[in-house]
């Protein structure tokens, strides 16, 4: 894509804030994926839905492709600019509209950070309940761009169950809103849900209105360890069985409990060689956790239960400090593969076998209320080994093998594209392509993602 | 539509069972809408998956209309079927192919009425969540066409939220299969989300992957009596803010409470002007509609909570008599708007207000926990008088003008498509039109429904 056939200055004279500044635009054309960048011709800071409106006008009459970005932290290679592109930084776009108490929704523009949502919701007593990773520097956009999960998901599911309307700009530049401020609805298509997870493919949101849930006035905490995956991915089954939906069930294997001890001082290991963390929260927080403290008592090699905050922190340092002592080892690229719930143990177990056959470093973390696994690999340096690439791609294809998918919440970006028709197979592949040229027939909207 | 330009010979070959005789094709026409009829030219009773694609090749050939059909009780018209057109019954097709403990699914045919999934769950201590009023007698099929919600809502969502994959017969009679039988998945666009609620006008159903849960250890009952309207909707939304999450919550008006009190000689207007019923379940039952009690007790004029399943049942007469007592009255037109909960009262004030000024009978009951009303109109005979149809305008309007939707639980079908373009915009209408004719080029899948 050539930027010789237009001039820039259209363009800007719609806007107050971008650049062309080659450091700006090139911190701006990389996610944390690591992706190669382009990078890409012109960074644009909106500052108004219109400046999003003339931004995708003007690149829909010339033909460039725009990358709609929020807070960069994607994984998976979704905000990665190409060269001569545009990048739509929606970070400007900040504000929390209202917050409805009575409705138990907010209204807020993409750029807001997922935890000032939460934040807002608590002074109204409410919390937003989808809660990724990188909750403290992600935006709602980029949630909603990739779906994004989180540790409550068990009990609260993803972005999607929490959004109920969409203002979007489509490709053209026209403004349209999707859903509706109500929680239920059967008028037409469900465009909502198409939108959510497409990965800026088609259509750029401007606006979302974000369903909330009361707080919860109690939460009691659960952990346990065991022999083995294969026993803690039994008592995940049996707590799934018990009747109580707990908000977060988290296992963590052996070699990880093991890398947080070495560099926290810790013991962990020495418990056992795999680890469950439950949380239930609301009125009822407390006899939930008994009931899941009884349900893991024969399969556990210890069981511990809480329900004060300091006591419950120190038992999620097991969880808490996954991420983090991984970190220290190395350079990590976090996998995000999600199998049926009974397919568990044989994920993990395939994964360690992955990781000894290939010589790659990987550790497991997973939701285990979902299914959604974790394998995280340590490098060193930049650049991807091809042990490790080899790893990833035997990974992808034991998540398949195993009735799975290549991503629970993370999305596809420029990373798994390769992979999707594997999935999805070759006739749903046609016709994703087709929806994608159905609302971008110019084919702009951050090509080669998603699909 | 003409059917002199093809012979049904070709079609019957691949069949063992259909129908040209007129009574069966008639009856085969019509749903529980009252909505005239074609009627169709043959009613095919497809006994596999291949006949279902043999229907469909040869209806894509030769532009022939398909109507697919589960039980016809649909109330919307999304299974009227006109004049040439070919009814695709799916209703052989009903086999509970499995059910899966660990991973807490079945695999399911789309005949299969919605009840017996829910008893064959029952012996693996599992249940299957959405149950719409016609669970005894809908198939999953047209519950999974129509994304059928039910009472047990509030809590549990609609069919969506069950549907983990379906596999579809396209317009052109390939095979695909979408979504995934895992609890998360972000791989490409949501095209489950897509075909779930789109009243065949995109593919035909022909097997089910359903998420089941574990089936509650207890059930408590709060029913509550109020002076108005006002106060019962002041009541819902304490509830809601409470912390605690009903199974159901749902609110019965001051006529419906005295049509049933005239028909089953009980005193419940006398208790009060407006009806609010709560029910909880699982391992903290009891103590959640202990909170649901004291929340409701200074807004109401009588509470009584009950964890006994026998006074449970009296407790909810006030619900479960409704459309009985109206149906004894005369024959009942459901209407199915649903309004963001803070606007509840308004809307029931709103639809006693369109009947006082109309004179159309209309009672009112309500799933309060997530905003979808339903209007009953009572009339007489088989025609809707014209002071009905203006009622029911003037509903449409209420709820569009409330921030609200058509249909919340019941579908489009051929009733509301007039009003979809004024509630979703038209160029989202056009999107939608431009995603039906992508799937189905040839315009034959339930042609004039849904959108």
């Amino acid at each position: 894509m050539s930027v010789a056939t237009f001039s820039l200055d259209d363009l800007v004279a719609d806007l107050d804030d971008w650049s062309v500044v080659p450091a700006d635009v090139e911190s701006a054309s990389r996610d944390r994926s690591g992706s190669p960048i382009g990078p890409a011709a012109i960074v644009v800071r909106a500052g108004s839905v219109e400046q999003v409106q003339a931004t995708l006008r003007f690149a829909h009459q010339h033909g460039i492709a725009v990358v709609p970005r929020g807070a960069g932290s994607g994984v998976a290679g979704g905000a990665v600019a190409g060269s001569g592109s545009i990048v739509l930084d929606l970070s400007r776009l900040d504000r929390i509209v209202e917050v409805r108490a009575d409705d138990q929704v907010a209204v807020v523009e993409p750029g807001v950070i997922t935890a000032d949502l939460d934040a807002a919701a608590g002074a109204h007593g409410l919390f937003y309940a989808p809660d990724p990773g990188s909750v403290g520097i992600s935006t709602i956009g980029g949630n909603i761009a990739t779906n994004a999960g989180g540790l409550r998901g068990a009990k609260y599911g993803v972005t999607r169950d929490a959004v109920l309307s969409l203002d979007v700009v489509l490709a053209d530049g026209r403004l349209v809103t999707v859903g509706r401020e109500t929680l239920k609805r059967v008028t037409g298509y469900d465009l909502l849900g198409l939108l959510v997870g497409s990965e800026g493919t088609l259509g750029v949101v401007v606006r979302a209105t974000l369903r909330l849930l009361p707080r919860p006035v109690a939460t009691s905490t659960v952990a346990a360890y065991f022999a083995g995956i294969d026993e803690a991915a039994a008592a995940a089954i049996a707590v799934r069985s018990s009747g109580v939906r707990p908000v977060v069930l988290e296992i963590v294997d052996g070699p990880t409990l093991a890398a947080i001890d070495a560099l926290e001082d810790t013991r962990l290991r020495a418990n056992g060689a795999a680890f469950l963390l439950a949380q239930t929260d609301g009125h009822a927080a407390a006899i939930e956790a008994d009931v899941i403290a009884e349900v893991l008592a024969p399969l556990a090699t210890y069981v511990e239960t809480s329900d004060d905050p300091v006591e419950s922190a120190r038992l999620m340092t097991a969880r808490r400090q996954a991420l983090p002592a991984l970190e220290r080892i190395g350079r990590v690229v976090i996998e995000d593969i999600a199998v049926p719930p009974s397919r568990l143990a044989e994920a993990i177990r395939g994964i360690h076998a992955i990781a000894d056959e290939t010589g790659a470093r990987i550790f497991v973390f997973a939701h285990a209320g979902d299914g959604n696994v974790h394998p995280i690999l340590v490098v060193d340096g930049d650049e991807l080994p091809a042990y490790a690439i080899e790893a990833v791609d035997r990974i992808f294809a034991l998540a398949l093998s195993l009735g799975g998918t290549l991503t629970g919440e993370h999305g596809v970006g420029l990373l798994k594209r390769d992979w999707v028709a594997q999935e999805v197979g070759g006739v749903v592949d046609g016709l994703q392509r087709a929806i994608k040229s159905l609302f971008d027939p110019a084919g702009i909207l951050n090509p080669g993602k998603a699909i």
